[in-house]
């Protein structure tokens, strides 16, 4: 087990529970022995879930499951969540699929729901079949033990090589009623846009319709899941679903609540920013800032390249304010640049501009910036308005021992 | 200094004097301390050259002046080449133009040749000015020395990070002439497509046109530089010149002379290689092999998530026949991909096939190919005849050694 991450939390978040949804987690023993791996969460009737999966075209059969179904209307049934850990059921030939059919027919067994409102996912290693009965075998108690104060057990379950459990929560006011989100995400590699989290399940007492759920979720991800990276590769399983129970009995919530979406907004950058403090080997939170492009996919691009760029990201673990790297990064994003209006700056601290080297720039300035655990790289290209952050970590020797040896 | 690359050819080859140029090496000090930091080239009058540069929007001083002077109409004059490692020159704003001027006056004043015949190119540290006055310091000097027996002269004052010179020759009979091909490489980190190389510079004594030898030299690049990543990263400095004596009296090369242009991509891919076998930290040459896509995009897409992966690359550095990763960049790739009709190999050995494991795949097999230094990932997508090949090393502590100190 690696050591919990230097960028992790002083501790795991209070979490409220959230009426009409209740969790349990249990050990089934898919890969790790005596540890949670296996997480349920119920919802009542009447509850909503809109999702955003990977775009992997090798995605694993859980999500083109989730996929399908999410499809389908949503009327006032209850739901359910089946989460593993250990094995991602991925690659996995017509098994797979299989294993998923055996799985939600077990929840339905169970909880009396039908097999259409069962949502599964697993995480862990490619290519080796799952071994469902070990998961099966544990439904029941898994049923039995239902509460709503189990969500971070089930934040523990789902971690693989996570040095720390990700939660977090917070309250809104709407028309005078308390609504409260709480969520958990799990991912530390293979984490990079498109979809970039790797598990992620947000609650919420919330009344909202799905559609418009829906259409909150997809748009925040691109700003939170989305714009993070650990090392630009693309899980083929990620996903994240956004449950809403409707239980808190506010008046239902419509497109332009700006309230609701920016609590949501929060949750979810909250977790973003926690997958990536647990990047493989992390030592440094880097948030990179991009302004001044000549449009929107153009600071993408550019935020982009900063962040996957194995160059400027082991210069951050070296503490070396190394800005020439920076500018190899712009310039090969393929975004629009000029390289006598970029500016760049370390923080507060002015590094390059018209071209070169800032006058008031020192290297002992951008040197003792570089030791902060949490950076900011700001760029403005000086060309327009457009504008994207992207937050990303270091690429140490930690990443290289994780990865050479284990098998995910 | 780091130790010789374990992937390095036993020993630099043999390079024939190319008739109608000649090459000088010096120490400059330009960063390093006594060692060859700067290489002239001089080819007498009716040579021609050709090249290739990065597309980086923030490329280097050298590499616009080497682009600007290129699309000149190309008569009977000689032509220069002058390189300096240590310094790239890039990202200095005026200054930089200032700089390659200063360098080009210099070797006009020495050699005869007009500046619009006399390239330059620098490689090193980005964002520093050019101490342009140390190199002109030599010049007289290296004219003085010039010698068709100095081009492995010129393959040591080119190195920065490389742990290894890079040369590669051959000889082909055209009309009953032998015409010999020559040339040197640098380069180990901030390798990716467009261009993947830093600097390479080959000379021939073949009779060619220009036109027809810059079209041979693009269509060339994109299967051989073009075709190798060692970090994903693109130097703003990347340039591939092809000079063209004519000495060896043959008659005039025309476009469809596969003899030429097949020895030409022989010389090429060599270099491309030994660039990638001295990646930095590197212990493993991969080369990815992608056939059955739909269209030759495709295959180039698949080749190229898979040979920059962090996660493939880092399973590679622990010897595991990690097949999942292969499956994961190859769904992240953007190319169209059907589960179930991918084969995978890892050299002879049949991996993956049907969506799943393949029967007689054991991973002894897979963990016992491994362990070789010199690896082939082979896959076929099932879909149609596009088929693209990638060169690219494994990620391991060493990149990381060499990237969070050194300041390039």
């Amino acid at each position: 087990m690696a050591p919990v991450s230097p960028l992790a939390p002083a501790e795991f978040p209070t979490l409220p529970s959230i009426g009409g949804v209740r969790f349990a987690a249990a050990k089934a023993g898919v890969k790790y022995k005596d540890r949670l791996d296996v997480m349920l969460a119920v919802a009542d009737p009447g509850a909503v879930v809109a999702g955003v999966f990977t775009r992997s075209a090798t995605r694993s059969a859980p999500v083109l499951d989730c996929q399908a179904k999410l499809a389908l209307a949503q009327g006032g049934q209850g739901l359910a969540i089946l989460v593993n850990s250990g094995n991602s059921n991925a690659f996995t030939g017509h098994r797979g699929q299989a294993s998923v059919e055996a799985l939600c027919a077990a929840v339905a067994a169970e909880t009396g729901l039908p097999a259409s409102r069962i949502f599964t996912a697993s995480t862990g290693v490619i290519g080796q079949p799952l071994p469902h009965e070990r998961i099966e075998a544990v439904i029941g108690a898994l049923n039995a033990d239902l509460s709503g104060a189990s969500l971070p057990d089930a934040a523990r379950a789902i971690m693989t090589t996570d040095t720390f459990a990700k939660g977090a929560a917070t309250e809104v006011q709407i028309d005078g009623k308390t609504v409260k989100i709480a969520g958990i995400a799990k991912g530390s590699g293979m984490i990079a846009p498109d979809m970039a989290t790797m598990l992620v399940y947000i609650f919420t007492d919330a009344a909202i319709s799905q559609p418009v759920l829906q259409g909150m979720v997809s748009d925040l991800n691109r700003v939170t899941f989305n714009a993070i990276t650990v090392d630009s590769d693309t899980s083929t399983s990620d996903s994240l679903m956004v449950v809403a129970t409707g239980a808190a009995g506010n008046a239902t919530i419509t497109e332009g609540d700006t309230a609701f979406s920016n609590a949501l907004h929060g949750v979810m950058r909250d977790l973003a920013h926690q997958v990536v403090r647990d990047g493989e080997g992390a030592t440094k939170f880097v948030e990179v800032s991009v302004t001044g492009a000549a449009c929107t996919e153009d600071a993408e691009k550019v935020a982009k390249a900063i962040a996957n760029s194995p160059l400027v990201k082991t210069a951050i673990a070296g503490e070396d304010p190394n800005w020439g790297r920076i500018v190899m990064a712009i310039g090969k994003s393929g975004a629009e640049a000029d390289r006598d209006r970029i500016i760049i700056r370390f923080g507060d601290v002015l590094v390059a501009e018209n071209g070169w080297v800032a006058p008031s720039y020192s290297e002992e300035a951008g040197a003792a910036y570089m030791k902060q655990s949490d950076l900011v790289i700001g760029v403005d290209l000086g060309l327009g308005t457009g504008a994207a952050t992207m937050w990303t970590c270091d690429l140490t020797h930690g990443y290289i021992s994780i990865n050479a040896d284990y098998r995910s």
